[in-house]
């Protein structure tokens, strides 16, 4: 068998560029962004996390996604023309869970407001609180709302949380609820980390409701920025409600100049790199090695998209 | 016996105050700045971290130290006066540990860098790093190291470190130094977090060649501001070798408005309020109580300096 075609999508982190780069006995191109169709009609896998029509060749067989989420793609139409998909889950939880840990503290610690004080060379200790006896929350309990969770408990707070099957969760939280109950995990927690990704059935899931009952809690969002109106942030932050809200992504992105929450002080703000590290490459390779092995009819396919 | 009479230094921690209060079954008084000394003619006790020979009444008979470093009492006077000296020892490591990753993640994940663009409005992503796999180099592996040390290895963090003593090191650091050798701890460590307190032998020990050798590290100071000087930090930072730094204490303090620090862009500041918590208080009074104890003739002092 001769060695498979692979296209890499030109859009992706450098970590990923590195390691493809490096892994020479694969028979990898990187065309520019409009030739990537062209590339795919003599290539057997696309590695990427965009998607259009035309990438869909007669000789393409499998699709290594660099994301997690696989929404993007057509997935009835790739499985009636007989292509694989597989997604890149797995390779998020180390540096989205030390993110989210690094929002929570920048809020709870002060550091956030510190930060803004720097500008203007104002020295005004900002005192702080403790969260390892706090309950800590988590939107959607996969593969980095667990990596979330066991750092959590390894620091001795209590976790609880959502996930679409609850019956499904083997893990670390002590009380596991359906997203049809977030609003109870609200009530019940002193911090809440969302990691939800964009669905019809997360948009807009963390109600005013929910930020209401935290009475001076804290938020956190390393998920996506639809689950949650910035107004409703900015309404609770004000109300007191929140305590703080530490925010990696908004809706829509990037953040408007004209959104209260850049100059909030209680808000901590990065711009959408929860997910950016330069282990996500090697990761992503080691799934990608196991699945080229099972495009060669050897061990079975890794993260496939059914 | 009668109830010991306590006096409370009016500068104290709002938590500790509150604890105090609470505790009606105790004989306490909190007088003015002028009065302690008036008020410790008729006392037995003194609670304070701050001292004046004035305080030496020939009534007192044991002072509990709000703070950990005890340096401000005079130690042989108080010994010869038969007056019990006991330190806080022990209060601190929740709170600090927490503040340490704090700073260091808000420097690995860009959060520091991000808070000075928000306050010009400006979407741009920081690309971080992940700390989990790093080597931690703690300098002070006492009390509030420990806790840090524990966090860390939780995390999946090697940890190293340094003690004054290491043979009596009993702890999860899987190397530790003598002071001594505190460079070849810079050498091996990815970050290194000083907790240093301020005496003579701390004064200057993080020297221009410690910081040198990092080749890129991370750097963060919740001890004493004076184990290092301002200027090697924002040099270590300009020449490359260090990657950040992450500061809640300084020398002098508060931080002059002079200071290239306020706006250094890879410099997360806070205002020396690593050690400020709402549980401080409660902390501080199970160990008073059970000095208390002590006082009485019923157990053993806690913390008590010799």
């Amino acid at each position: 068998m001769t060695s498979p075609r692979i296209v890499l999508h030109p859009d992706h982190d450098r970590s990923v560029g590195k390691s493809f780069r490096q892994a020479t006995d694969l028979d990898v191109v990187v065309p520019l962004r409009d030739g990537v169709a062209d590339e795919l009609t003599a290539a057997d896998v696309l590695v990427s996390y965009r998607w259009d029509d035309s990438y869909l060749t007669s000789s393409l067989r499998w699709i290594q996604s660099i994301s997690v989420g696989v929404d993007q793609y057509p997935i009835d139409a790739l499985r009636r023309a007989g292509v694989v998909l597989t997604s890149a889950r797995g390779c998020h939880g180390p540096q989205v869970s030390e993110h989210a840990f690094g929002l929570l503290l920048a809020l709870t610690r002060g550091i956030g407001r510190s930060m803004r004080n720097a500008e203007s060379r104002l020295w005004k200790p900002i005192p702080g609180v403790e969260i390892s006896e706090m309950t800590l929350g988590i939107l959607g309990l996969g593969n980095i709302g667990e990596a979330i969770a066991v750092k959590a408990a390894a620091w001795g707070m209590k976790v609880i949380g959502t996930k679409s099957n609850p019956n499904d969760y083997d893990g670390v939280a002590q009380a596991v609820f359906p997203p049809t109950e977030t609003l109870a995990v609200f009530r019940a927690a002193d911090a809440v980390i969302s990691v939800l990704p964009d669905t019809e059935s997360t948009r807009g899931i963390v109600t005013p409701e929910c930020l209401a009952v935290m009475d001076g809690g804290w938020f956190v969002n390393v998920g996506r920025g639809t689950v949650v109106e910035s107004q409703h942030i900015v309404d609770a932050l004000d109300s007191g409600a929140l305590a703080g809200a530490g925010l990696d992504v908004f809706h829509p992105e990037p953040l408007p100049v004209s959104s209260p929450l850049w100059s909030h002080p209680r808000v901590a703000i990065t711009n959408h790199t929860a997910g950016l590290s330069p282990q996500y490459g090697s990761r992503l390779m080691k799934i990608f090695r196991d699945n080229l092995d099972a495009l060669r009819g050897r061990g079975n396919w890794v993260n496939r998209v059914d």
